[in-house]
């Protein structure tokens, strides 16, 4: 196929598709670029007559949103390196990837276009019961399965290298553990109704800084799993059929709790859209129950599926012991509640917010919503050591939804 | 040069030797095999008339006490590129590397013949007044400097993906973390009048299993520093002039507490030894002394001279904060016990044990010695989170040899 990487349009995408996939090679092709991420370009290719369609997914060094920041096209081999893994781990739960493609840095993946990205749905309200249950397994046995109690140490040493990730963990060590604490006049966005509460909360509390520090430093040296590294809604799929957990380009051997929290902070985002939008207060009531259970049950249901798999699966002759998993538990659980707090903060005040939030329009509304997220933020931080269940989660964000409204 | 490998006898040492060394190139040389190790095979290579020398450490897949064991020849890699930067960070003590032969897998290097191994000085009870001086500046520098608190951190990530070790870090998991604390018949060699000693105190404990176990996922996910990783003191060369530490075939980024508390441990056996082995009562308490201060001092110059180079270097913002770094040195601390505990029981009951104690031959006094050991470790393990400072460490050595003797 083509012998030097450039970047393509979709003319360029039909040609190659038709080339790369035999049952492509004969058909009236259809192409469109449906990409709204930073950093790739992102083509649906569809047979008119079929309408068999496929996903090619291509790098670029410079991102989309300013050439200014230049990223190597090494994520994207991670990305479907780490795609294959994860359905090997969780079947079903990810895109398919048919082939990938190192000199066009191209992903040749399995088009998800019946389900809707699961931020977007939640702002319209949408239920989905199966969540909890489904991304519970998902995050069990992609984090659990690819960790020392469960594979051979040398091998897992390899894959540790395998997938050493220096940009993007950059991206999220400035985004997520430095600047929301900091004041990054450039950097930092925020709502003007909530600056001197930010000052006072986040950029004076020298406590809060020590405890993200600890945080900041265990996401930098803890090699604990192949994470996905940026597990928000926007990086879900879903439908009545199921959730399919898409872009883990961010992923490395880190946290396990890193993935665990972010779904329940972004959770908590759509949480607060709802309490902030939803006018019929019997419908909202519903619709914060429903997430509140979510969030609690991902924590419990993931919390029962380790303890089934770990005594399944795991091959560490000295972690095969109730007390040690039971302290090992424990720690992933208040890692959570602290990455869950920091994403809450980050996603608030820092440079990329969450349209769940700044959607609002009334302004006071919105005020209090940031509100909510930062000092539920702090509290899952300073406290998690305390954080052991699904209900610790709910109650502080009830509490805390008390306190401000 | 030779283009491909083979193992060297003395003679083809002269040839290689000749050709590398443009010093060498017209001398009249002489080559000895002088080599102990396990892994791999040393020549010192000696100008007869100038008396200048040069040491060619060649490595081979096989070791040399076993044709079963096969170990990657890229641990020789390691350690050359190790030496090289912990010369940067430590100018002085490490022996220089002249070069790095990829294809013969040799190290060249500097000849430290003027120096003697460090536990067979100590077992002929010599004392080395700057010894805990030099070595705790020799930790701090390369422990701290090649830490995230003191690297960019995209280039700490390459270095932990150029360090990756996972055989050699598997003969340590399973030496030092597993194999001393279940009755493995064939690995474990414990000295018959502790059998079962062993068996209740080691075997038998599970609280101590538990903090074993969470020791051992420390060594296996903390990227925390490059460390040397088996800083026994058959691993530093010294004289009044001064410390070398060799041997790094070991490193990778893991726990700094792992260095720090070999050292502390391997002084302990020092220690037993000359309590069983000197005669003169007053000769005795001295060196005992002299140790018991070397390693309070260790702990605490460590200390001391951690806080100054971090005010002086630290280069990441979060971590710029005094009480960030007070609750890092505490880990420090006791991380380090930890790993003396298990090195105090692992030399003493595992496969390879030290010839400080084997070489006592007075059967009660070996056997006293040995359980010191056996207690002092599992002290260290089980109440490491209030080990603080050096007398701690000096403390319970002492309550526990009067409980023993």
């Amino acid at each position: 196929m083509f012998e030097k990487y450039f970047l393509m349009k979709s003319d360029d995408v039909l040609i190659y598709a038709k080339n790369k996939l035999a049952d492509f090679q004969n058909s009236d092709l259809e192409c469109k670029e449906i990409g709204d991420g930073n950093l790739n370009y992102v083509f649906r290719v569809i047979d008119k007559v079929t309408k068999k369609s496929v996903i090619i997914k291509q790098g670029y060094e410079e991102a989309r949103i300013s050439a200014d920041i230049k990223i190597s096209t090494d994520r994207n081999r991670i990305e479907a390196e780490i795609l294959k893994l994860q359905n090997s781990y969780a079947p079903g739960y990810v895109p398919k990837v048919y082939e990938y493609d190192s000199i066009m840095s191209c992903i040749i993946m399995e088009d998800l276009s019946d389900y809707e990205i699961m931020r977007s749905a939640l702002m319209r309200h949408k239920i989905f019961p199966n969540f909890s249950e489904e991304i519970s397994t998902f995050l069990v046995r992609t984090l659990l399965l690819s960790s020392d109690l469960c594979m051979e140490h040398k091998e897992k040493k390899n894959r540790v290298q395998t997938y050493i990730n220096p940009e993007l963990c950059e991206i999220t060590e400035q985004l997520v553990y430095t600047e929301p604490y900091f004041n990054c006049r450039n950097r930092n966005n925020i709502f003007s109704l909530n600056e001197r509460f930010v000052q006072e909360q986040l950029y004076n509390d020298s406590n809060l800084h020590l405890e993200v520090t600890k945080l900041k430093f265990d996401f930098m040296n803890n090699a604990q799993s192949l994470i996905h590294g940026d597990l928000h809604t926007g990086s879900i799929f879903i439908s009545q059929k199921g959730t399919k957990v898409i872009d883990p380009e961010f992923g490395f051997y880190g946290p396990m709790g890193y993935d665990i929290g972010n779904i329940i902070a972004n959770l908590i985002f759509s949480w607060n859209n709802a309490n902030a939008t939803i006018e019929d207060s019997s419908k909202k009531e519903q619709y914060l129950k429903w997430i509140e259970n979510e969030i609690s049950k991902i924590i419990d249901l993931f919390k029962l599926k380790f303890v089934t798999l770990y005594d399944e699966t795991c091959s560490e002759k000295l972690a095969k012991n109730n007390e040690f998993m039971k302290f090992y538990l424990e720690n992933i659980i208040s890692d959570t509640a602290g990455v869950a707090g920091l994403e809450l903060i980050r996603r608030t005040v820092g440079l990329a917010n969450v349209k769940d939030i700044t959607s609002i329009t009334n302004v006071e509304k919105r005020k209090k919503a940031e509100r909510i997220n930062i000092l539920v933020g702090k509290k899952y931080i300073l406290n998690r050591n305390g954080i052991k269940d699904g209900q610790d989660f709910v109650q502080i964000l009830k509490k805390i939804k008390n306190e401000v409204e």
